[in-house]
């Protein structure tokens, strides 16, 4: 017997059909004797109804308020499914995220998590009751209520498994576990049966949506053991996130991570001198953009060049500063590209394989696509190429590395 | 400069415009200079679309879920006004009723107050915002959510105004005020300036459904001056629900009642003996149906002869009870009728005037209008009548006691 907390997201409980086809789900792990804490988002859909509702008065409601407004969502999840799982003779309570202390600080839309009091579920538990908790919402200190921001249900969720030192935390969503890529770009694409902290971190930064990942930082510092698994499939097993020291070994690489939303901006011939770097990522950072990528290359005649990459959506705004930096430093020129993707290679086996980096150039350079910017970490290579090569690219790799077939360990 | 509790009903609050028109009341309230405390409900059809989902999953949900479920509609209309008054410069604040400890016992779905904790109120008042409460709702001693019943939000500002110690608790609804009788029935009925808490209570019980009959008792206990006020009227008076004791003079009859929900019930030839109207009506009691007036005749020949009324929904539950009754108790006869109607006169003023009853018997009378009951307390008087002659016996009686005409004091 053990005890699990399970998350389910907006698309999972976006029906009261599917609420109940949730209780069924519950029952069949209460049924299996584990002690079961639920985390719920709201309705899909109800979130975005209330926004409007809040959009109709204002296009800047106070966060406090938008807070109270939007925690409704979850809140009436809560009761539905304990209802349901009430009438099927399984006892349940719901709690929203104040009632079970979820304290946090006082950020409102996106708060984080400061402390738990788990006493009051522990007590439910005692009693045989499923315990149904509203994801995304918490407390402050003055008893305001916060929320976490979007997908913030997920970091409810991992925030009550370490609360309650949980033998697991599953993560139930449209997916049935994290693949090696996106099936959608490659057919052929696995799923995992595990994956560690590190290497999620990686591929949800880089644009494998299936978990929150503050919610996968949490679970690595609180040592939470995490299970994406699918709301809709029956006996999955799902992806399980571990500790890289839990296995025995690796594989070098463990997925394919891409992303569509960056755009690069490159500024040439600035004085190869201290200062400079901080002249212009510093000016792009004060107006809020976020870079991502940096590249710096010197060039002969002690000028330097910048490469960065920032969301797409920040293009316009970062290339304006960089052209205002570009006559303040006398810059050659500034120029940039928004048809560009980032296709990384993830997984903690690299560290102890040479060599990855330069198959993955070669693979790249067999299928004529050029490499506009490199840039690698300790469990990752990530290269731009032109949009246009996504596809091609990510099929190439997912071969050449022979992640379609399960590893030999 | 005053401290005014104010409500608004679903109907007040049922669009996001309509928010928005409550927001400019109470800023209308805040710029003549006083400091105000909102209470409201949810939207109008909110509470039934949530009740609605409830049962699709289950026709008896849980009381503590279901109240967790429908205090969702309270919280959204708060945060949706809150952000009206803010967008306009006036700072406000939203408060779930626990939020506003709320304290009632435990009793879901129609618990009862038993303390406020006003502090937080008063710091955001002294701090200048306008705080805006959810009606209907409060939590019990562990901290869990309830509710206090459908028109629960009145009896919410009234206990605020109590605890607040403010100088009125305006009750804002889609009627201006507490009429003579029903202007549906009678065009001329003319809107009360005033009418005492005694009254009131008897309008209400009486089916003239202004103000929930709790929120006027607890007006009357903790001495809250009540003022009801239309939500869509500009500048009206409304009707101010006050102690007698506040008034120099009362007018014999403040206003005529009718209830057309009632039906009756006759036992014929009962022993005249101890013990029997508690077989009769304690029966009636036990399976939950509340019987209104009650009415006794001795005959001559040592049995007696009961009437009485229940809620027309009750009729045939009661009918077969009280056949069973008179097998046992050997009765002559049981008979019953629908289609009856209960017309009241209500006013303090009959207290020190005689001849009030004898005054409406006579003029009934001149209507040819039969009296089937009568049944009197210390401030009204009232008789069960065909249901066909409502409208002429109100009318009649309207016109009799001059009740169109403002009173001379």
């Amino acid at each position: 017997m053990a005890l699990i907390v399970q998350k389910y997201g907006g698309t999972s409980v976006g029906t009261v059909e599917k609420i109940e086809n949730v209780a069924e789900k519950i029952i069949a792990s209460r049924d299996a004797g584990h002690d079961v804490v639920v985390v719920v988002s709201a309705m899909s859909g109800e979130t975005n109804r209330l926004i409007e509702m809040a959009n109709q008065i204002t296009d800047s409601p106070e966060p406090r308020e938008y807070d109270v407004l939007v925690a409704t969502g979850e809140q009436v999840t809560i009761a539905l499914l304990s209802m349901a799982l009430n009438k099927r003779g399984y006892p349940a309570r719901s709690y929203t995220g104040p009632q079970v202390h979820i304290l946090t600080d006082n950020s409102h839309t996106k708060a984080r998590i400061l402390d738990i009091d788990e006493s009051r579920m522990r007590s439910d538990l005692d009693a045989g009751r499923v315990v149904v908790v509203a994801g995304f919402q918490g407390r402050d200190e003055q008893g305001n209520i916060t929320t976490l921001g979007r997908g913030g249900s997920d970091t409810t969720a991992v925030a009550l498994a370490a609360a309650l030192k949980a033998d697991e935390c599953q993560i139930y969503t449209d997916v049935d576990g994290v693949y090696t890529t996106d099936p959608r770009v490659v057919p052929e694409a696995r799923r995992l049966d595990c994956i560690t902290f590190e290497e999620m971190l990686e591929m949800a930064s880089l644009g494998s949506k299936v978990l929150q990942i503050r919610s996968v930082e949490f679970a690595g510092k609180y040592n939470v053991r995490l299970r994406v698994l699918s709301s809709f499939d029956e006996g999955g097993e799902g992806t399980l996130i571990t500790f890289e020291e839990d296995e025995m070994e690796q594989p070098v690489i463990s997925g394919i991570a891409f992303n569509r939303d960056e755009a690069k901006l490159t500024i040439l011939g600035v004085p190869d001198e201290p200062g400079t770097a901080y002249a212009i990522l510093g000016a792009i950072g004060e107006a809020n953009i976020e870079i991502d990528m940096i590249i710096q290359n010197i060039a002969a005649d002690s000028t330097t060049d910048f490469t960065f990459t920032v969301h797409r959506n920040d293009y316009d705004k970062a290339m304006v500063i960089l052209e205002k930096t570009a006559k303040a430093l006398g810059a050659r020129e500034v120029s940039g590209d928004r048809a560009i993707v980032k296709i990384s290679l993830v997984g903690v086996g690299m560290r102890s394989h040479a060599g990855v980096a330069s198959k993955m150039f070669k693979t790249l350079a067999e299928e004529g696509i050029n490499i506009r910017m490199i840039s690698t970490s300790e469990i990752k290579v990530s290269v731009v190429v032109e949009e246009k090569y996504l596809e091609l690219g990510v099929r190439a790799l997912h071969s050449a590395f022979g992640l379609a077939e399960t590893p030999a360990i």
